[in-house]
């Protein structure tokens, strides 16, 4: 399965360390595009409305990208929605991680984490994964599922994003059998005890974080 | 109506700015206890496990709190449940202004942004304040209201927590008329156009962010 790195406006000081092999395609989404340039990664698609760029910050962007999708300032969607779209449409297959997503305003953060309820995204949750330095946060539609511990994380959280029907944590140090959650609920600061976890429910959506400390 | 400030144990360098005199009663939780402190601040209640400090730490805390709450490290609860609990057993009519309890982990933001969802305190949920540097949330149940713009803020968002109904958005830069959200939205990078904004909905709860970039 390919890879696509997407990277959002966020301050790149909370990204997660980026090995660039390990990604098949790079997406710079407004902001986004000067820092990827800047970590001397490769521009293959720059997405926004780019009305956070300097007129010299654009032409470079303009110049630079391979190809380059401008929105209009004024649209319903988002430039990480846009970006994520044009993004599944050329690799309806692959791996969406997104970076730069999160910290600073949270209403901008929220919109990027309820990206997958879209019902564009909703049949592709499980390949979107938001990552920070600290965070790391993939998504689930019901179903039984194996959580494999991430190396650098301590962490493990179940976030419930809607209600939840028949919750069941597994090969965790907390567990939970057939627990109804009647309103979005976090369940923070669980931990695995072996390399994989373990959890199933029957309705709802999940986030499952991992994070670790500063 | 007294204010009390519940400092949860997130990195100071996010508080929003503080003024000692707007407040009438002042909270430590866990390692926010400390953050009191150094910032020269009285600390009156101290709550949490008080796992995350050293002994030296721990014993600065008993020594300084004027009433010092310790939970058990393995509890259902979060310290900052049960500090605001706490908080509202002793100032039920208090307008609740929690800090420290963004930035960092996501499973902690996400148990701190949805407590207002505990039916312990859904009935106070407009007491409820999150606020950090960029940041300001308030919470609201099913009705029409006025929002007064925060002096220090640029945009306006409101993030529907859970599937709203006929939600109305008025006195805006961007407008919404008895829409129906199905599934958690977060509105963002709205503005105010006077002094005020107005929206109103029938069923769901959401959170409004006033927030400025860096």
């Amino acid at each position: 399965m390919s890879r696509v790195l997407l990277v959002a406006g966020g301050n790149p000081s909370d990204w997660p360390t980026i090995e660039p092999a390990t990604y098949d395609y790079f997406v710079g989404i407004d902001r986004g595009c000067l820092h990827l340039l800047e970590a001397d990664l490769p521009l293959q698609l720059a997405v926004g409305d780019f009305d956070s760029l300097s007129r010299e910050e654009y032409h470079f962007v303009q110049e630079t990208a391979e190809t380059l999708i401008q929105a209009p300032a004024e649209k319903d969607d988002t430039d990480t929605q846009l970006a994520l779209q044009e993004a599944l449409q050329r690799f309806p297959q692959a791996e969406m991680t997104i970076i730069g997503a999160t910290g600073g305003r949270i209403d901008h953060l929220l919109a990027n984490l309820w990206l997958p309820f879209e019902p564009r995204f909703q049949g592709v949750l499980r390949q979107i994964r938001l990552c920070d330095r600290q965070n790391s946060i993939q998504y689930y539609a019901p179903g039984s599922y194996i959580v494999p511990k991430e190396p650098d994380k301590e962490y493990l959280a179940y976030c419930c994003l809607t209600p939840v029907e028949n919750l069941t944590l597994r090969r965790s140090k907390y567990l939970l059998t057939n627990q109804d959650v009647p309103y979005p609920t976090s369940y923070a600061s669980n931990e695995f005890i072996e390399e994989a976890a373990a959890f199933s429910f029957d309705a709802g959506m999940i986030a499952v974080i991992q994070s670790k400390d500063k």
